[in-house]
């Protein structure tokens, strides 16, 4: 059971159990044990147990035809396999795999496999070109490129705010968002025009018409939302800047579960003309990038830099906040934070949440209902039942939320000061998308509970790739976000900040 | 020299070498022999010689760092080692290699390269949507996706003609070119607007501006071009139909080249409205296609089929015509064709060639001269000298090849009839990037006097993969194409044919 002739039958019954999902047949050829490897484009999974589960949760892999095999045989012991693939969709794929002589049976000990990228992803971008818009001028964002959330007018391109339906009868913009010609206008191009969430209503990046997008830091993880495309982008290396909008989180969660800087705008300070509006009391524009120096080149070639202010690293941290925390999101804030920092009590954190949501489903059904109500059937059941239920908001519920919500701003105001919020940006790392319902609203609840304080006061958050939890069946760990919320007007300072957070 | 430390020693120093492209290391840790294996997503390359060539030719790898490292160790024989690598633009990539212990010494007889993939590959595409452009109907092109050339009007998208000063003037189109319609009410789906050889004259699919798309059939081979971009998407998998143009080969020759069908349609059966010309006299609509069947059906959805006529298996070639070709596309027409078929004279093949190109150079100046003139330094220097040369024709020259012309056209519909030319498409396999301007030049005037038959007299040629020849340093051999020359108005009967002819 040693020669050529055995790889060769086992890398057959492999690939035939590949292409018709034998899963019984896939486990026993894919070597026992911690250190065996499965590698795509996706990522690597580590161990026989994670590539099983991944396995089992996936409904099988496209269609193709094997084109060339090459066997390189190590006498008695090992044997690599590179074949040549051909996807019944064209173009083609290789695949690499180290097979073991394992108790007298060969077995997958490793693989690597490739396949041919499509023209564009269509779960990350709706429109792409290269680019799609040059820089008019050349300025301190030239060789930068932008994904641009399709909620932002690009003068030419019609808006599709995550909803086919929405897209069907929307015309070429006439010109672009204001925050979308900043960037232009500082030497950027912008590359294309990338997915959300519908209407940009939720937290999860699962769009139902395009398809999630790719979380490359965790592997088999959402990607956050809404603003999943541009977020993506950047951490697939398909542009520096993702142009994004973040209400209850929309920009920080995506930028912790991948691993990106994300920051949020203080409310008001970067007009919202030519954006799709969700609830324009908390909607905020913010950007996402791989580098502290882009972003911040973002928001100050956005900001109106004469109203930024310094902020002092004067930093707090809210126990309470903590509580919502899935353990190792808060192991690994804790483990950073150490008791180096003074403690606030913010309230009843539920209480706020609720005084956030009130006004928030509020403005969201103002916003989008009589649209939702006249087409019918064109949202997501996660996004129809979000509106469904801020349909249900009634006027004295509104007008006794945006009491509250006043005073909450005084509240937090009085408490924060000009000190800095230190806060994990979301309750959890990426939940995986075949994550069951429990977990993935508990996540969500906890997550919101930590992100409505910068909606809530209108304060400028930022969220750090600085901290990172253990990531089972991976080789790196996943990226947890380290959130600064800080006085309104310091959104630039709080990038300065944080780049001196790094222990 | 056989433990762990040894194996992520000689690992660190192959990634250093790697990142400073030095060749001399490469060259020594790369196992000897024709066994070893380098496959990325371009393909594989085979043998040491192969490896080397190809890395002495280009100009290293772009920068990246390693992020972790796994090494699973066969004892006393080999190690196989796996990396994630992060390039500077962002994303990851994965390594795996296969590391021998040859005579002592740590070799790397297999390597297989992953890199995130861009947005969209811009030497491929100009304007990608999902789609671009989605069908209105369904037809019997429902679920084709179409890579446009950049020559045709896409409504609301500019035309760029492959030269970016062309596409700054350029305003949005505002109607589909009659052949872009015509897919589109038959079902097909726009994927994108596809990169073009600047105003389509060139055969090579080297763009100056935009860069040269990859063949994923012949590794480091050209394109072939005019219609480059839409012939790779079909290659890759990143569309299923290209439209192209075809003047003096521009469909068949890149469907030579990268393995697909390609249809260059009988000259003046699809409209050319909203097209940009170059030589009308010869300008001709052209699909390029994966499969028999699609370019049937894309050919059938544009042409005015009470016009088509049947085609009988009545062949015949032309052994002045192979006398142009290499000797391995030779050798593989006449492995395929034997003694099977009739011979046939076509008279003076040089004069032939050079009447086609005389009214050819002549029509391309008048077209786009006035525009060149106005801008100087527009076009890269092979087309700018293309056009210089074209410049040069006299009047009397012009009148002179019209009169050729018509005398060459009633010859050659005497002698061919209504029987069909077999002919290699192309005189060469896919020329190398690296190849030295004598190659590209022999093979450019032998594969041009072969398809300047179909040019002359207005023939419909279809190009069908159904030959190949030797590549060496690759797993699969290098596809060459059949050409078809039939009857005027037999375009879809040429397809239907060439499915019969496989052997």
């Amino acid at each position: 059971m040693s020669g050529y002739d055995d790889v060769e039958s086992a890398f057959w019954e492999y690939e035939r159990a590949l292409q018709s999902n034998d899963l019984e047949v896939l486990d026993r050829l894919v070597a026992p044990g911690p250190d065996t490897l499965l590698g795509d484009d996706a990522g690597i999974l580590v161990g026989h147990d994670a590539i099983r589960a991944f396995r089992h949760a996936r409904d099988g892999v496209p269609r193709r035809v094997v084109e060339a095999v090459e066997i390189r045989l190590i006498p008695d012991a090992a044997a690599l396999v590179v074949a040549i693939t051909a996807p019944a969709t064209g173009g083609r794929g290789q695949q690499t795999q180290l097979w073991n002589l394992i108790g007298g049976s060969w077995r997958v000990a490793a693989t690597h496999v490739s396949q041919p990228a499509p023209a564009v992803n269509g779960s990350v971008w709706r429109t792409v070109g290269t680019p799609l818009v040059a820089a008019s001028v050349a300025g301190v964002l030239s060789g930068e490129t932008v994904a641009v959330k399709d909620l932002y007018d690009v003068a030419g391109f019609p808006v599709g705010a995550g909803i086919p339906a929405w897209l069907a009868e929307a015309a070429p913009a006439t010109e672009h968002s204001p925050a979308v010609a900043a960037l232009i206008a500082a030497g950027a191009d912008i590359v294309g025009i990338a997915q959300t969430d519908e209407f940009a209503y939720s937290i999860a990046g699962r769009n139902p018409h395009y398809g999630t997008p790719p979380n490359p830091a965790v592997l088999g993880g959402v990607p956050g939302g809404s603003s999943s495309g541009p977020t993506s982008a950047v951490a697939l290396g398909q542009a520096s800047i993702g142009l994004g909008t973040d209400t209850a989180g929309s920009v920080r969660i995506p930028a912790s579960y991948q691993g990106l800087w994300g920051l949020r705008s203080t409310h008001g300070a970067v007009s919202r003309e030519r954006l799709i509006a969700l609830a324009p009391t908390f909607d905020a524009v913010g950007w996402l990038t791989r580098s502290a120096a882009t972003v911040s080149a973002a928001a100050e070639a956005t900001l109106d830099m004469s109203r930024q202010i310094d902020a002092a690293p004067d930093y707090v941290v809210a126990p309470a906040l903590l509580a919502h925390c899935e353990p190792d999101v808060r192991a690994a804030f804790e483990a950073f934070a150490g008791d180096a920092f003074d403690t606030v009590e913010l309230g009843d954190i539920d209480e706020l949440f609720l005084t956030f949501r009130t006004v928030q489903s509020a403005e969201a059904w103002r916003t989008h209902g009589p649209w939702i109500e006249a087409h019918p059937g064109a949202l997501g059941d996660d996004v129809a039942g979000r509106f469904a239920f801020a349909a249900t908001i009634t006027a004295e519920q509104e007008a006794a939320g945006r009491t509250a919500l006043s005073a909450a701003r005084r509240t937090l105001d009085s408490v924060l000061g000009d000190r800095v919020l230190l806060v994990p940006t979301a309750s959890s790392t990426a939940p995986s998308v075949f994550a069951g319902p429990e977990h993935t609203e508990r996540t969500r609840q906890g997550t919101l509970r930590l992100t409505c304080i910068a909606g809530l006061t209108g304060r400028p958050a930022l969220s750090a790739p600085l901290l990172s939890a253990p990531q089972p069946g991976a080789l790196l760990p996943a990226p947890v976000g380290l959130g600064l919320v800080g006085p309104r007007f310091s959104d630039v300072a709080l990038v300065n900040l944080a780049t001196q957070l790094v222990r």
